[in-house]
């Protein structure tokens, strides 16, 4: 099984409807449709900052998983939000580092239809060592399998 | 209206269930259910970070509100991940700095069933000066009415 | 006078031998020279977390202060280190967002003769808007001749 | 030799005058005297941005050591600015989670002379686990001399 259809597989990111298209030697990339209970506003749509926040983790997770195949707990995300997201969002993932206990991933969040223009920019640090066997993220999942 | 029922008519917290219990002079308590939609993990029940994230962002949004009594759009957040979250959760904001541009708040997030064991904890900037009118935030919203 | 000679001015950087090569158009380059006093490892010269810090900052406020024309002081910063900085450090920023009460900024921070390779990358935010006249900033320094 | 000797040993810690007075358990006190050379500007004095997080990250990194009791090299800091600075600094650190891989610390930094004030607050991440012997880090100390 490879990164994309791990994600597919995690249930709050299926929740939302985030699509993971490709995930690949650290780079990942994904979309999620702006849907009216995504948002800020109860008259009108703009994306709330959990909805867009949601998404970076997600494509974040993505690409540090596609390089380091192992499950990736976040450690710590900072986000920036820089424009408001009325429509539907696509993000891009790329890992920056990628060491043998943390890796760190910047992203990119833009409207889909104009993915030029960042509505916000994340950036995270993933742990990549330790013991994941027995943990809350894998409880009945086949670890082995996965990968 | 007050900070907590403002924050009841936002459509994606109240799809994720938060609750805002209290909002004012700066600090804002809210719970979130943890459901099964909710999980980062398929076979298993533990928070996926975009829901402990719109959790945080919500309650500090809320403290923030409570003070400036406008709106006030998130600018940033760093949220820190310090355990897995399998139940229910709390959450508690108090604005850090309240500036005439800028608020500063810390939010602080456990498990609600043991609420001085911190599973997260966050800080975020949001903006309280500039024109809001005409917005996305609050497009359709009666913003005079709100405060 | 323009961003350059501006950060010229500041007293820290001016001690730490920062350079502002360049400040224009919310662009801005700098380097710094590595130096003993700058070392995290008394046994060799590694340079410590707060001076490539002070570097990334400086350049990152050049960089908004050559866009907004005004005084910006720094509202937050994250910085991630992905590499040991054993030389001579370079950094470039670049305005992410310039709004009229904040602005955001991505700065990357390498060895001076390996420009591509980061040695670790920091996003700030920085206050654009309210009024800098009289704050501790600007004591003693006539910012209408500044700029 | 205990943390508090540690740091003082560290190059651009002891050259901006920090002192850690205390280190024990995962918590650690520190003080930096304001210096001229330590202003953001010429005709006055309020620390630069850089003067503040070294502080931060110095007293964090010591309530690291004090806790893992090995060299634990900074993954992501961020500092949130409350107030300007204009007076001697104090810091103190406490670690929010001590894990094999990453501890995370709070720090709340403020003038001496008011410590409950703050100034400044950061939040960073830091590695303990991994081999930290042959790194820049560690050249020429003799790390088992330290512990």
């Amino acid at each position: 099984m490879d990164a994309t259809e791990l994600i597919e597989h995690v249930p709050f990111a299926s929740h939302l409807g985030v699509e993971v298209h490709e995930a690949v030697d650290g780079r990942a990339a994904a979309t999620l449709p702006l849907r009216a209970e995504h948002s800020s506003n109860p008259g009108g749509l703009v994306a709330h900052g959990g909805v867009t926040f949601a998404l970076a983790d997600t494509v974040g997770g993505a690409a540090v998983v596609s390089e380091c195949e192992r499950v990736a707990p976040t450690i710590d995300v900072r986000i920036d939000y820089l424009a408001p997201a009325t429509d539907d969002l696509y993000a891009e993932a790329t890992v920056a580092r990628s060491g043998e206990s943390v890796a760190v991933v910047d992203v990119d969040i833009a409207e889909d239809d104009d993915r030029s223009a960042r509505v916000a920019t994340a950036r995270g640090a993933y742990k990549t060592g330790g013991d994941a066997d027995g943990s809350p993220w894998t409880e009945g999942v086949d670890v082995e399998e996965l990968f």
